[in-house]
């Protein structure tokens, strides 16, 4: 697992990084999200992915507090997302829309809609003072109380 | 680079994870975004990385049209984001609001200020339909055109 790979990164996207930045960690949280998986089998068989790297990353959820073992009725360990794991939801959002932008001629293989009303989800991002939607290079970065 | 790590894949964030999923990858374009960086020295200096993977990373930039070359006035190379690069900053702002609640028992080390008035940006979750934000668990991914 990535762990302190980005040691000497003070800022959240590396540390964010660090808990998911691994290849398939994002695969395997989207089909606990939106597949159902739950179980190794279901991981596995959805994913293709090879069985060591799968533990490895249900194992390293487990004990970075994405995902809790349950044990389903008829014995069988489930991985379920926390609280903290499910609040993943936006980073993939935001790369599945990306990808639908710049990797998907035939169109989005995959929409995202909300369960209620059937809507489209949007990601939006907003000024909490003016209200506006930034445009492209209108963000600037300051240092925060937890800059070192 | 991951290229067609994840072939069986038909996802977007799939797709936008062999363009960006790459270690280090994230963090250079946030660099490039936030940090003003377009040189080869800035990057490698900023991020104490390894001169072979950054240059790696910057080609596969270059090469996948996130980051295009331009010469600057002094004859240095630069590399500067294109509007495609661009566009992957709400996964970076993503991954910062994550880290800022789960990762940052300090307070967040990075704010994200709109540069016209300094508030504070933030990233929603919108239904196009009922205009709510969707509640924990109320996304459903369905089968877009795309779709094999």
């Amino acid at each position: 697992m990535l762990g302190r790979a980005y040691e000497r990164e003070n800022c959240s996207a590396a540390r964010a990084l660090e808990v998911i930045g691994e290849r398939w960690s994002l695969l395997i949280l989207r089909n606990a999200m939106y597949a159902g998986s739950r179980r190794f089998n279901q991981f596995q068989r959805s994913l293709g992915i090879a069985t060591n790297i799968l533990q490895a990353r249900l194992e390293w959820f487990i004990e970075s507090g994405l995902m809790e073992l349950r044990a389903a009725a008829d014995g069988v360990q489930e991985y379920v997302l926390t609280a903290k794991g499910q609040d993943l939801e936006p980073v993939i959002l935001a790369l599945s829309a990306w990808g639908d932008r710049y990797a998907a001629p035939e169109g989005p293989p995959i929409r995202y809609q909300h369960a209620q009303c059937g809507g489209a989800i949007r990601q939006h991002l907003e000024c909490e003072t003016c209200h506006e939607a930034p445009k492209p290079g209108a963000i600037m970065a300051t240092p925060g109380p937890g800059m070192s």
